[in-house]
Order: C-alpha cells, then sequence, then structure tokens
C-alpha cells in the first residue's frame, strides 16, 4: 500500500481541522497585544497537529456522535505546544518547523513563561468547559507523566549507558503518554465499551513508540531544512536515543569507546558527524529502527481490527502507515 | 500594637499547619527518586506558606467547619512554588531562603521541568479531589493571570519609563492574583454570603498589594542574609520596583538621568549600589514605601471588620500587620 500524506488521510475531517484551528485561536486570543503575539507565534500553524488528529480519529473510529471533541483537541494540543516551548528552550533550539522559536526571538524568560501561561490555559479551558471526569484523569495523568519523563531524561543527560529499555520508558512517558491518552480519550467519546477503549489504548501506544524512534531516527538521517532543524542535534546536546544506543549495543569496544568520545564532545564536530554516519551505516541503524518502528505500526494497526470498518478508522490505518514513512 | 511573628499569629492553627506539610509531603512523594529528590528541595520546609495560612485562616474566619482545606492550602503552595522554581531560572538567582536554588544544584532543564512537573501535580490533585468548581474556576483565573502578569513583566524588562500604575497593575496579576484567590477560596469554605466573601476579597488584594510593595522594598533594604538572595536583584536585572519608579518621579532630571544610567548598567556596581541608596535616602523612599503598604494593610483590616470576631479573623489582622514589618 502506497503511504498517503498527513493531509491526504485528513482531508475526510477538513472541517473538524477548520473547527480546531478556530477553537485553538480563540482560546489562546489575549487581551495583551504582546501575550498574544508571543501565544500565536507559536500557537498558530506550523504543527502537524499529530495529537488532535488521533483524538478526533480515534472518537469517530469509535462512534462519536456529538460532544465537544474540539476543546479536548485543542487542549492536548496545548499541552504539546507548551511542552515544545520549553524543550526548546532548554535544548537553545533556534529553530523549529523552519521558525525561529520563541526563545530566539524574545529570550528566555518570555518563552518559559508563554509555556507557563499554555498550562494555566489548559485548565482554565478543562475547568470552564467542565470536562467530564475519565478524560480529566486521563489528560493530567499523561500531563504528569511527561513532566516526570522530561525531568528523568534531563538527569539522564550525559549517561552513555543508558539501557533500550530505560530510553523507552522514559520516552513512553515523555511522548507517549500523550498520544496515548489522546487516542483514548477520543474512544471515550464515542464509546463507554471498554473493550474498545483499550484497543484505542493500544493503538495510541504503539504508534507513540514507532512516533518516538522515526523521530530519533530522522535527528541523524533526515534533511535539516525540512525538519526545520539542525541534525545530530540529540547527540550534540549529549543524549542517546534509539538509533544510537541500538549501535551501541551491537559495535565493537573500539567502535564503542570512540562513539562514547563523540557523545563527550571530545571530537571536533565535523568529523564526528561523518564518523557517527559511517557507524550507522556500517551496523544499518536506519534500517534497524525502521523495521523496529515498523513492528510498532503492525501492532497498533492489529488493535484495530475490531472495529467496525469507517473512513476513521481507515484513516487510522493510513496514520500508522504515515508515522514511519513521513520525512519531518 | 506590637507586631507578632508570623508563627506566633499562626500558632492556633499549628496543628492545620502540620497536616499542610504532610499534605505537600504526600502529594508531592515521586517513585522516581531523582524527581523526588529535586521536588522535595523546593517544596520541603523553608518557605512562609503565605497563601495556605491565609486560605486556612480565611475558611476559620468566615465560618468553616468542615471540608478539604488542606487539599486547597496545597495547590495554592505548589502553583506558587512551581512560579518560584520558573522565577529563579530566570532571573539566575543563585540562592533563595538561604538554600541553592534548584537550577545552581541541577541546572535550568531540571528546574523548568520540575516547575511544569509541580502544575500538573495541581492539575491532578484538583482532578483527583473533585474540588468544587468555584474554587476550580478561582484557582484556574488565579495561575492564567500570574502567568499573564509573568509574560507581561519579563517583555517590560529594561523599560524604564513604567509608570506606577501599569506596574501596579502587573504585580496585580503576578503576585496579588494568587493571594487574593487563596482568602476568596478560603472565604467559600466557610460562607456562601457573597457579601463575607467580597470582604475576604478586599483583605486579600489589600495584603496582596502591601505585600509586594515590601517586597520590593526589602530588596533594596534588607539584610541579605536574612533575605537568602542578593539584595539589589530588581534593579541589577533591569526592573524598576515601587521604589525606584516612586524615586524616579520625585527626584531631579538630572538624578533621573543618572538613575536611568544604573538602570542601564553604564556605571560599576558598587558606586552605582552606593549612589541608589543615597538617591533613596533623600527622597525618604523608604518611609514613602511603607506608609503606602500600611495604608494598603489599614484597607485590609478595615474590610475584615465586618466578621464576627474569632481567633482567625484576629490572625488575619496580625498577618495583615505582620506584611508589613517582615525583614524578610
Amino acid at each position: 500500500m502506497s503511504t498517503s500524506s498527513l493531509s491526504e488521510i485528513c482531508q475526510f475531517i477538513a472541517d473538524d481541522l477548520a473547527a480546531l484551528e478556530k477553537t485553538l485561536r480563540e482560546n489562546t486570543a489575549n487581551e495583551y497585544e504582546f501575550v498574544d503575539l508571543a501565544v500565536q507565534h507559536v500557537v498558530g500553524g506550523g504543527g502537524k497537529r499529530l495529537r488532535p488528529i488521533l483524538l478526533i480519529l480515534s472518537a469517530k473510529a469509535c462512534g462519536y456522535q456529538k460532544g465537544d471533541v474540539h476543546t479536548l483537541a485543542t487542549v492536548v494540543e496545548l499541552i504539546h505546544v507548551a511542552s515544545m516551548v520549553h524543550d526548546d528552550v532548554l535544548d537553545e533550539a533556534p529553530i523549529r518547523r523552519g521558525s525561529d522559536t520563541l526563545h530566539s526571538k524574545w529570550g528566555n524568560k518570555v518563552a518559559v513563561l508563554v509555556g507557563d501561561y499554555l498550562h494555566a490555559r489548559v485548565l482554565s479551558m478543562l475547568v470552564a468547559r467542565q470536562v467530564d471526569d475519565p478524560a480529566m484523569r486521563m489528560l493530567s495523568e499523561a500531563t504528569q507523566s511527561m513532566c516526570e519523563g522530561e525531568v528523568i531524561h534531563a538527569y539522564k543527560i550525559g549517561d552513555f549507558d543508558i539501557s533500550q529499555e530505560e530510553y523507552l520508558k522514559i520516552v513512553g512517558m515523555k511522548t507517549g503518554k500523550l498520544i496515548t491518552a489522546s487516542c483514548t480519550m477520543g474512544a471515550i467519546l464515542g464509546t463507554r465499551d471498554e473493550k474498545i477503549i483499550q484497543v484505542s489504548k493500544k493503538y495510541g501506544e504503539s504508534i507513540g513508540t514507532a512516533f518516538q524512534i522515526i523521530d530519533d531516527l530522522l535527528d541523524f538521517v533526515a534533511d535539516g531544512e525540512k525538519l526545520g532543524k539542525r541534525p545530530f542535534n540529540d547527540l550534540r546536546e549529549g543524549k542517546l536515543t534509539y538509533p544510537t544506543i541500538y549501535t551501541r549495543q551491537v559495535c565493537t569496544d573500539e567502535e564503542r569507546a570512540t562513539l562514547k568520545q563523540v557523545f563527550n564532545a571530545e571530537m571536533d564536530e565535523d568529523s564526528a558527524i561523518e564518523w557517527v554516519q559511517s557507524l550507522l551505516n556500517r551496523y544499518r541503524t536506519q534500517e534497524h529502527c525502521l523495521q523496529i518502528a515498523q513492528d510498532y505500526v503492525n501492532r497498533a494497526k492489529s488493535a484495530l481490527t475490531v472495529l467496525p470498518d469507517s473512513p476513521a478508522k481507515r484513516a487510522l490505518e493510513q496514520l500508522a502507515d504515515y508515522v514511519v514513512s513521513r520525512d519531518w
């Protein structure tokens, strides 16, 4: 099956996505001109909107008919954007999605505080709309888990010996939980059938992991311009990710020692990048990562089989394929 | 009336304060050892616990008998601590309350993320305990306003011409709203009488402003060691605060020009501090600020007169006096 682009997959929910943009805009408009400007810089356009898309599709695939799907979709996107804004400050990333990051435009203070502000907006929106309890609980657990994962990952920076298992656990907290919560909350809007809800959860967990592995891989192989940020960023920051952890496990002792030197920034940058690239090629790391990600995608798709056929179900299947085929 | 210390004022609610510490500890304990360590570093002991104290006293003064006052008290303190942690990162403050700040101990990443984590905990606690709606709404509004005020203040850094009115509006958002919300939520736990709730709100707004003016003043006059941070910090960061805004308004054009040079860091630090100190002395700025703060305290106390006599009401009166007399 040829893989569709995200916009092709989502064509049949174009109205929902337009409504999402409107809800996002309305819920982040601010009477203070500067706050508004800074917030729109990060919330307005440019993102994939993956989490809201997952939520809307999961809702529809599970029989959603009515209810406030757009508030929850907005909320998951805002939580994601807030965490990106803080990540960019901490990573000192100059660009994201090809635009200046907030902190490089207006400084760290503004960026940290805009992230806080978005979290506060989430709280306000949840309170104002009285979103039903299970969704609230899921969201707050996901947000908390995301923060825990971030703290642990920040603490682990510079640790060359992190195990694959530990790494997957951390990124499961950092990235996976919000993706899983998006799917599960969508399902809850559509059904009360616990079996169906568990299907959505399983789907979310699997594509969350696949998504992260591809994200890690893109840092090494993607066109920097397309990605909207400099490649080899993770390694430069002292973070081993899935591809480098795998390679560290399979390479020779001598190569491992050199990789550690690169990791400790004891080699000049250009030769380090060249060396790592050849190491990854030697161990076919890209192919390995794609294979592992594809395994997760297959698990995600097979979880969906119990759902009745629907455009949303097919879109979720396509979305799973998209996750491994995307190049940004 | 001689002014009592905070612990004297709060002696009759010692049990509540012990319960608060327990609730704080329980609600921030984390299974991940490092997260726990970092969180306890900022949550455990050392703070004045002003906001929870205001909440507990307001509840009791307004007839509170039962209900979960400690959850809300914990929540307001956590929101406050989270914002302090981020402030310290942004201000590059090496110490607070005499201890190393989180970011100077474990780096900016950990500090920003621990702040986020505390916000996430607040969301989880509110969801889990199903705190009643008016309190939730008040808290979320206060948190949002706090963040807006912070963003605006960060944006205004380096603005020598900020007006007194604008400054008071910004700090009202940054500091005042959470203090006011603490008092008002306390009142709501005790009564449904809208008039009484408004009394608590008025009290909170007034002591919030007094508290901020004294905070600003302490930066210029307090014993750095007692304060637990370096004095003249605000000015060094490019922030005019109440005392310097007042002095800027009343001094001569020539002095104003020199003050601007100091503000723009065009003078060496030691002579700048000496010069500002003599300027503040010349215009009796300390006395003026104390007088303005006292006016707010008087407004706060006179708001309380309609409440029936009680130990809590008397404690709130003493607390108002404490706010202007404290030296840290």
